[in-house]
């Protein structure tokens, strides 16, 4: 193993306008370790409940993923629902039930402390702290926050961001978080935060990495159809951390990370939930990749 | 000359969150003009009315640029004014006064008529349509258009599409030309309405060029400060086109067009108006044309 990411693993409801599941496996730290177990040994930290399906627990392993951190509490799994706009830029959550997830403290099993990755997944500061604290000396840490907690647990998430290398966020919460407006300006002040790498995810247009002074940006994808976009920004994040973890990260690797990234976060766009990662091949991700210089090539 | 565009040459009023300028030279014709004639020798078709300024004369002839298209008619030059939104992605058009816009008839000077490359700006249809007839055989024809048209003139709109290589639009304007949500649906049906390539405008997501079955996508350029997003699109259109006048339009030169297009939309947001345009040199716009390669390439 290789990578270790944490984060939730959960059922979610979806309604876009392409069809409804009403619940399926899905939760950050599911679509991290599915699109970064073509790249690397992924180990999950998380918590299900005592319905979590033989057949997700099965579909996981079958990918590879160290369960070891996968924790299993009496209770019902986190449960998440919404619905998306016409063209699913948009979305609105009907339902968010914590149920186990509401009393989660990440325990590390021994034998992911040493892993040189870590990615942590948008949850509370304080737990995304609580996990570096049990992880050894990682080679790159990266995590991912959000307008809540940018909003109610600013100090803490301060102290988190001081030990992190990486963050991996939207537009709109670099500039919530930075209070710039231009991004340039945004990175160079999360900059001073701690993080010296910053991952701005643009849904369809594409993403930035700005790494110290030097940036890279790349387009998005253009998906002929869109079925649900569920999990394709952490899928994102999974794929960029799962091939950084494959091949180190110097600069011209952070770069590829960042197509690689967008190629598991289209690729997840296809079917609903998890269900891409059924059938997904490297192949097919090493195709994509290359049409990515195709049409970026000039 | 090289390249004949048409459009209106205008006086604009404008309130960005950096500044407000209550009159200054702007127009479609004017963009597309200044920012072409770092490429191509480009003459003007429009009208304005006598109040038009020496000074703005003589600027665009310092350009190089062919005034013999430009009319003078008795009357106000066509006036707009707007408003910014803070994060400058908006605007609110404060007053909008046709002037001698509103009788406009273009008449090409018997120079233009057989220039290689026409670029009309976004006016009505038949307007378009009635330069379109006055050319004798155009190498390549590309135009522009908007909601008000799309929604208004349909009919008029789709007679002119079928006369056109390649149409320049945004986003919403493609889908709504087109009724398909998706980009790569939209310009396939956009295809069959006449023009074989498609240039679509995102702004500061950059733009994506369709030229039959294959595409290219440029993400924007990260400006430090953007001080006025007015005449952006159509900078965007003028280094467009003018490249190609320059370079001719196969393949490679195509997707070199739409950086050159993204470098001179750049450049028109460092300061008020067509202010930029008045110290801007060829080398800067190499420079930064070198710039995008630097910042996409993986």
């Amino acid at each position: 193993m290789s990578l270790v990411v944490v984060g939730s693993v959960a059922y979610d409801g979806v309604e876009t306008p392409r069809g409804r599941v009403e619940r399926m496996l899905g939760g950050s730290c599911t679509y991290f370790a599915l699109a970064a177990s073509y790249f690397t040994r992924v180990g999950i930290v998380a918590v299900v409940g005592d319905d979590f399906e033989p057949a997700d627990v099965a579909f996981l392993e079958s990918r590879g993923i160290d369960l070891a951190g996968l924790e299993r509490a009496p209770g019902k799994t986190f449960f998440w629902s919404g619905v998306y706009s016409a063209d699913m830029n948009d979305r609105t959550t009907l339902r968010t039930d914590l149920n186990v997830f509401a009393d989660f403290q990440p325990k590390l099993p021994p034998h992911y402390r040493s892993q040189p990755y870590l990615l942590l997944g948008n949850i509370q500061p304080a737990l995304q702290r609580a996990v570096r604290a049990q992880m050894n000396s990682p080679r790159l840490v990266g995590g991912d926050t959000m307008n809540y907690w940018i909003n109610n647990t600013r100090a803490e998430l301060m102290e988190a961001l001081r030990e992190w290398d990486l963050l991996l966020i939207n537009d709109s919460e670099a500039r919530q978080l930075s209070g710039q407006s231009n991004l340039r300006r945004a990175a160079r002040s999360i900059f001073q935060m701690g993080p010296r790498m910053l991952v701005i995810k643009r849904g369809e247009h594409g993403a930035i990495l700005f790494d110290g002074d030097d940036h890279f940006a790349a387009p998005g994808y253009l998906l002929e159809d869109v079925i649900d976009p569920t999990g394709a920004g952490d899928s994102f994040a999974g794929g960029f951390f799962g091939y950084l973890a494959e091949r180190g990260h110097d600069a011209k690797e952070l770069r590829r990370a960042v197509i690689y990234g967008s190629v598991l976060g289209s690729f997840c766009c296809e079917q609903f939930g998890v269900d891409r990662f059924r059938t997904l091949t490297r192949p097919e991700i090493d195709a994509r990749f290359h049409e990515f210089k195709a049409f970026t090539e000039f």
